[in-house]
This record gives C-alpha cells, sequence and structure tokens, in this order.
C-alpha cells in the first residue's frame, strides 16, 4: 500500500472535531464559521505538505503540488468539506483528505509527476445553506451564473455573497480560470450497492439522468356516504394506481429509481373524496434514452386515468441529463482497483457530485467506497479505516496513472 | 295532492334570504344571529298555523298539533334549520319547512288526526359551528352528555352553554322529556342515487355502519438516487397496494364504500424514500356484519405488507353501528309512495341524520327526495318544486297513516 493507512484515518478522526456534534456527527454547513475553521485546518496542511494554496472568488480552494512540467495541464483531484446540518463525517470529506493523504504519500516517497496536482474543496456542494447544491462546481462548470449564486439567501436572510466576504476565503481568482488534464473524486456511495454485493471499491462509470414532475390528477369530490363506488371519480384511486405504476415501470428495468416522496391532497378530511390530489415523482436511469422510455410508459398510464375521466397532467420541474464519464478515467479507476487488489464493480452514481457537473467541461472520474447500511447525510454515516484506506489507495494510483503526461 | 306545492316553495324560498348568500347558498350556523332569524320566521309561522311552540335546554323547537286523544304517544316529523358556513338551500330546511306544510295541509282540510303531531326542528344537526353534528339528536338519543355538549367551543372560543343561553331559545325543558311514537324525516339524499335512476322517492330502511381509522405505515426512508429499487422499504408502495385494495374490497360488495380521504408523508421531500405515510379509511356498509368482513379483508392486505417488512398499523378513532329503521315506519312511507303515484325505491343513508341517532330510542323512518348532481353541503345545492312537493306529499300521507290510534 502506498498511502498511510492511520495517518489518514487520524486525519479524519481529527478534522471530524471541527464542528463535530455529540451523536457522532458533523454540522459545518458552507462558509459559517465550524466551515471556516475546517478549511483553516485543512489550508495548514496543506501548507505542511508543501502545497501552494489559492481561493477563487466563490471561495473554492485551490492546494497545488508542482510536477515535472508544469507548462501541463495540471490532473486534479478532490471533492468538499462542507457538510448537511446533522451530517456525517465522511461525505465529501473524505475526498478531500483522502486527496491530502495522496499528496503526503507522494512527498513521502518523493514522487514527482510529470503534470502538476490540484488538491480541491468546492464550496457548498451540499446546497442545505445555499440552494443549490454543487454551488461551486455548477458556476466553475458553466451551469450557474455566478451573479445569480450570490443572491442564494440563507434562512437567516445573510446572501451568499455576503456569507464569501465574511469567510476570508474570497479570492481574485475567476472562477473557471483554470482548466485540468482531469478530475478525480473519491466519495462514499451513499447507497447500500457495494456494501450488499460485498464489493470493496465502486468504478463510477457516469450519473443518472434524472427528471423531477409534480403530478396532479383531478377527479370529483363527493360525500364518503352519499357516494356509491360506481359514482366516483375518486382522486385518490387514480392517484394509488400511477403510484404502482411508476415504481412498476422502474422495477422492470434494471439500474431505473422511481420515487414519490410526497403527496398532498385536497381537501384533506376522512370523510370527503378528494377533487384534487398531487404528488412528486422522481425518475432515474444512467441512460437518458431509457429514462425517456420510462416517462413515456408512465405517460400512457396517465393517459388510462384521462380515459377514465380524470384530468392528469405531468409538469416536470427539473432535469439533468445522464452523464458518462472519461473512459480513460474510468479505466484508469479500475486500473487502480485491481492493481491493488481489491474488489471492484462498475456502478452509476445516483446521486448528484461536484465530479458530475464538473464533466461537462471536463473528463473526470470517480471513486466509491461502501459506507454502513448505504446510510448518508446522518450522524450515523460511518465506514472502516480499512474502506478509507482502500479509496485512498486506489486513488492514488489512479492520480499517478493520470498525471502521465 | 294534499299538499300545497306552491306554498311550499315560496315558504322555502322565504327562508333562504335568512343568510342567504350572494351564490345562491345559505350561511346559518347553529345558534348564531342568522339561526335565531331563521328560528324567528319558523315559529312565527308555525304559532300562525296553531301550533303550540316549545324548546327545550338544548335550544330544539318542537311544536304542536293536537291530537283526538292527547293521551296517545305523539307523532313527530322534522329536521333542522342550522346551515353549513356554505350550505344550500334544503338540507335539513326541506323536512322542517315540508313538515310545516303537512301541518297547514291538514289546517286547510281540517283534519284531525287521533294523535297530536309534532314538528322539530334539532339544534346544531351540522356540526360546523359546534363538533359533533346532530348534537342535539345526540342528546336526545343518549348517545352525548348534555354536560359535555355546553363545553362545545366555537372557532371564536363561544361554548355552545354561552350561545345557547344568549339565543334566546333555552327552554326549561329536559331533552329526552317527550317520547314520541315514531320519527319522521323528510331530507335530500345529499348522493347521486335517486337522480340517476330516475327515481322521485327514497324509501330509506335504515343506514349504513360506519368506521373510522388511521392507517400508518413505517417503511426504511433512504435517497431516491443512491437506493436501487431492489434495496427498497418504501412505505409509499404499501400505501399506493393498500389504498388499491380498500377501494376494491369496497367495489366488490354491492353498497359498500371505502374512502381515502387524507394522506401525510414524512419525510415529504421529492428526492427522499419516505419511511412514513399515514392515511385515513373511511369504511361503510348497511349491515355490520359485511362491514365487519371488509375491513377483515383490509386487515389480510395489512398482513401481506407486514410480510413484505413494513409495520402497518391500522387504528379505529370513531364507528358506528349500521341502523335499521323500524319496519312499520318504511312501511308507511313505501306507501304513502305508491299511493301518491311516485316511483320510489329502498336506500340505505349513507350519511348521518337526526332520525339516524333517534333510531336508538324511537321507531323512525325518513323520506328521501334527490338533489341536482347529488351535491349539497354547497350553495350549488337544488331541487326542483316539484321534487320538493312530492317529498311533502309523501310525508302527508305517512303522517296520516302513522297518525292513526
Amino acid at each position: 500500500m502506498y498511502i498511510d493507512k492511520d495517518r489518514l484515518w487520524e486525519t479524519l478522526e481529527t478534522h471530524a472535531r471541527i464542528g463535530g456534534t455529540p451523536d457522532g456527527g458533523v454540522c459545518r454547513e458552507a462558509l459559517t464559521a465550524e466551515d471556516k475553521a475546517g478549511r483553516d485546518c485543512f489550508v495548514a496542511w496543506c501548507r505542511e505538505a508543501g502545497l501552494e494554496v489559492a481561493y477563487d472568488k466563490i471561495c473554492t480552494i485551490y492546494a497545488t503540488r508542482p510536477g515535472r512540467d508544469d507548462s501541463l495541464a495540471p490532473l486534479a483531484f478532490g471533492s468538499h468539506l462542507d457538510t448537511q446540518p446533522t451530517g456525517g463525517k465522511y461525505d465529501g470529506i473524505l475526498g478531500v483528505l483522502g486527496g491530502l493523504e495522496v499528496m503526503r504519500a507522494l512527498n513521502d516517497k518523493q514522487v514527482v509527476t510529470d503534470r502538476p496536482l490540484v488538491l480541491i474543496d468546492w464550496t457548498n456542494e451540499e446546497g442545505s445553506r445555499f440552494v443549490p447544491s454543487m454551488l461551486a462546481s455548477g458556476i466553475y462548470s458553466g451551469i450557474f451564473s455566478y451573479e445569480d449564486m450570490l443572491r442564494a439567501t440563507d434562512a437567516r436572510g445573510m446572501t451568499l455573497g455576503e456569507a464569501a466576504d465574511a469567510s476570508g476565503y474570497k479570492g481574485s481568482e475567476e472562477i473557471g480560470a483554470r482548466s485540468f488534464h482531469a478530475l478525480l473524486e473519491l466519495h462514499i456511495e451513499q447507497g447500500p450497492v457495494l456494501e450488499s454485493r460485498g464489493v470493496e471499491i465502486g468504478v463510477v462509470t457516469g450519473s443518472h439522468g434524472m427528471s423531477w414532475s409534480h403530478v396532479t390528477i383531478n377527479g370529483k369530490s363527493s360525500h364518503a356516504g352519499t357516494t356509491p363506488m360506481p359514482y366516483r371519480l375518486d382522486a385518490m384511486g387514480a392517484m394509488a394506481r400511477l403510484v404502482g405504476i411508476a415504481h412498476n415501470v422502474a422495477n422492470a428495468v434494471p439500474d431505473a429509481c422511481a420515487t414519490v416522496g410526497s403527496i398532498v391532497t385536497i381537501p384533506s378530511t376522512y370523510n370527503t373524496i378528494p377533487h384534487t390530489v398531487r404528488f412528486t415523482l422522481d425518475m432515474r436511469h444512467p441512460d437518458d434514452a431509457t429514462l425517456q422510455a420510462m416517462l413515456a410508459r408512465f405517460e400512457d398510464a396517465c393517459a388510462a386515468e384521462r380515459a377514465r375521466g380524470f384530468a392528469v397532467k405531468r409538469e416536470e420541474f427539473g432535469a439533468t441529463p445522464a452523464q458518462k464519464f472519461a473512459p480513460a478515467c474510468v479505466a484508469a479507476v479500475r486500473k487502480a482497483a485491481a492493481a491493488a487488489g481489491y474488489t471492484h464493480c462498475d456502478i452509476a452514481s445516483g446521486a448528484g457530485h461536484d465530479c458530475v457537473y464538473v464533466n461537462r467541461v471536463c473528463d473526470v472520474g470517480m471513486i466509491f467506497v461502501p459506507c454502513k447500511d448505504g446510510i448518508s447525510h446522518n450522524p450515523r454515516e460511518s465506514i472502516t479505516r480499512e474502506q478509507a484506506a482502500a479509496g485512498a489507495e486506489v486513488l492514488y494510483r489512479a492520480v499517478l496513472e493520470l498525471s502521465r503526461a
């Protein structure tokens, strides 16, 4: 093993005390005092490791290790140090501090890479304090406008612009000013697949296409006692059928997901048949054409409800295309996992990550490690010392591979 | 025809101006100034018709026409003059003013019945100002305690006791002090059955048994993107299956109803699988044993969800047994409808009515007339002059029949 397993674990444990909560979690929302303390610690460690630290105008941190030829595009890796308000110790943090361990291990072995290496801490990945999530990497990738994002406001009415000014981490560098040869991100899976398959490393091939809709069904309100069943146009019945079909559509397609997370009924009393039921539909698949075919099958079911007399409307309020990661990055991760002797499998990310956005402007690759019971965004988020080390070791080897001229 | 169709219609239209709303509805909640004005008008008409008016301690009005033998138990008929806040012109009112028309028609023809006749306006049938509904008839029937009901409070914090004191209609007569030979009630159907069958009179044979439950499903919350379908324990899916089964159970049993009126999901975001879904279940059938069998079939479906790994709990928060009305009363209504030449059919009441409560302590019968589109508790509640007259005519004939010694 090239990396130092115990040093990495000690680094993770030490950093987790910053914003640490009594239940074993971490509360370190973006650009708060806790986030500043977490950044201060990280930057001090970077400087101890000889890295040159810079910040851009949205407070993203870039810590550079020189290469043999600094005219070559740098290889970047990293993730984010901010957490959910009831977050864990590893979501994002493993990618940043695992990256720091890679830098330290390269120093130990006095390795000089062809390309310069840049370790990144993206600002406001979580989106819990300032909506949207993956805010800095989204600006970097041209998805969000910097000026719009500065006006994002937290629950206490403070804008992100004000929080950035107060953070001490606002630099003068334009966001997106630096280009990279590629970007790697080590992250916990945040799902149950690797653990349940007993696999040590997930080689991430891309991310799911996603579609979010509101579905509104209008039937006819009437009295629960005086309206015999054959006279009803009960929006609740149409909802039950459509929820069942959404789940069945996803169950029938490998790697598909369908989630109905929220339902509103109007009126909402026990003895009145509701005239309106509205629910959310979240559908995902790693292939956009398959996702569209799933949505078409759901639309067929909506049409069947219209034929029964209901008004049914599906309004998409958000969508994001599937991402295929660069074959060279995916291959480098797969090769690194194999060379290090870890069991591994391909996996598509069902969640958003900084790399998923940056994939639009730069080659990216991701490494997943299992987390206990798939639990994340929760103080119970948990990985072992060995799982953390495996992720950092694969990152080290992939960095060596991809940093060659 | 014994009754005066136009006089009845004029009476209904005149009274509907008291608390009348611009959209053609009536707002005359129990023991408000509008209800008092409606009572004042009704009592003046009763006195013009020679009736002796009395009130009991919950402000129910009893207007008596002497019989040939006042030692015989009186025959009573009536309903309620209070309305929902967005009520119509006929719900309850037709039963009271149709009863007044019966008294007037008997006077016109100088009929003397064997038994005395009592026309009743029950207090707070609607339950919109003071919960519960059918409050006065419920006390009369021994279902509610008078002392408890006096503490019922409206939205502005006024108790029913205070409202009764201020109404001018609180008498000293004990509630339930008078017994009746039988009680008849004319009412709009508040459902679509008679209209859609083209039937003029519904001969009410009794009322549905009813059961109200909260059903709570606990599954496992997880991320909508990182949790593949086979790893989910999605409470929304269990809900969709159980709602479908509740409807199917009712669809398979003649005269059964099942309604899911309200759903709550926790958490309620589009991209999280909810761990908890809670919904209301309203089940009804005219036969209690059949209702219990329906609930048992629903419980089987709950057990099937438990076998899938969900926790499922059904908690009944209310129930009321089915009522069979007295054969003599049902027969008198049926005979009256036939003799008057109206098409008629038997029907069970799916809603509560004053008569449904009083059936526990006294023989009762009910007469339904169709209402347009089955709409009630709504300014669009509508019946024709002919439908009102048919109801009052059947009431007149049934009163003649049942008032015989």
